[in-house]
């Protein structure tokens, strides 16, 4: 089994609020297609639930946030989320989709509910899950990244491969010279001894692989743009990005 | 806490594939607006859900269904959802969707789920869920109906009031002469002892609020035509429509 994450801003233009980017979604959609065995997707907020999520000053922490605001970041992801799934319709895929109330209780997974996922995936349905503003219980809400849930499922369904679906090529070593780092063995890299996280949400999505990589799965930082390189590194074994061995 | 439930036959019209009745919903919402104690909400599939599960002859029974007839019907249930949020959030309450993956496993009730959803609503925050494909595991899926939804929140929650927004003005003794039952304290309709349902899901309509009405809660038929029943019915206690008198 592998799970994927298409980032924000693959299926987005951060820029702009609400603007989904369909022919990236569909070019990717496309392209998973060729995968001949079970995957879940874990997508982002972007332009739509992490826009909202930023206006309305609310965050991974539980607290007692604007209930509007809950229900704005909430509806938003819905309609973001219903995109992508309208784009594997049309491929002719069967998605199934899972907004993390189904598997979360408060902010803690629910183990029988996250096997049955793969269960799912195992038969003809491809569950679609997606980062969102959840209720943690006690009067308070919170965010949960869709970084966070690649974590939260691989722990559990142990899959094969984990992949993060960019806008860029992987992790660069300098951000200036575009130098791509294409494997690393445990290695802490730069990213994360700075401070400041200039690059949009990359030292959280390093972070995530660290931890998943750790308990010995492999993950893989990969260009949406180029699609294909998924099929590449699961079909082929040839990773054209990032690879975080998993020890 | 009050749970109501919107009819498919209410919010779609049940003639012509997708086709909500954005105007009926508008009206609904802006009444409820005027509720001052937490609610529920609950909806039917009718022109979206509900079609295409008899398209792909799919039941309450689980069984092995056509994948895509699952994706099909799950799908178009969130397109109808997302109609229904959009006329919430136009009207400045806050809805939080819940699709029913969120309170069950297999075709159970998980009940520290529903608990939470009383929590949600007693916040500032209105759960609205629906009649949905579910998965139920072993590779079998099923249609959990927005009518068994009612019943399986009541048994938990106990609300004060149970309320089934139909396309009719309640239960008639005489389908003919459209003579309205106004209230039944326990006794079987002449529905429940005729083997045909010929009304369109009144039957089981009727089956739920039995069973809930046996457990000692009010449950009220009204017209969603006429909204501010719903209303009248709250606040000065008066039915006009059907009134299943809890035992």
């Amino acid at each position: 089994m592998i799970i994927i994450k298409l980032g924000g801003s693959v299926i987005t233009n951060k820029e702009k609020p609400h603007s989904p980017r369909k022919n990236s979604i569909d070019k990717i959609v496309r392209v998973l297609k060729k995968l001949d065995e079970p995957f879940v997707i874990v997508h982002g907020g972007g332009s739509f639930g992490h826009y909202w999520s930023v206006k309305y000053n609310m965050h991974t922490k539980p607290a007692n946030y604007n209930s509007h605001g809950v229900s704005v970041v909430k509806n938003s992801m819905i309609e973001l989320n219903k995109i992508v799934l309208d784009s594997f319709l049309k491929n002719k895929l069967n998605p199934y989709c899972l907004p993390p109330t189904d598997f979360v209780f408060g902010n803690k997974p629910i183990t029988k509910k996250v096997k049955e996922i793969e269960k799912m995936a195992e038969s003809n349905l491809i569950p679609i899950t997606f980062g969102d503003a959840l209720w943690f219980g006690k009067n308070k809400s919170y965010i949960l990244s869709g970084d966070r849930i690649m974590s939260m499922l691989a722990n559990i369904l142990k899959p094969k491969l984990c992949v993060f679906v960019l806008n860029v090529d992987g992790l660069y070593s300098d951000p200036k010279t575009k130098k791509l780092i294409s494997e690393l063995k445990g290695e802490k890299p730069l990213i994360l001894k700075s401070s400041k996280d200039v690059t949009g949400g990359m030292k959280r999505k390093v972070e995530e692989a660290m931890k998943i990589s750790k308990k010995g799965m492999n993950v893989f930082f990969v260009n949406g743009n180029k699609p294909e390189r998924i099929i590449d590194a699961v079909k082929r074994k040839k990773f054209h990005g990032t690879l975080f061995k998993g020890k």
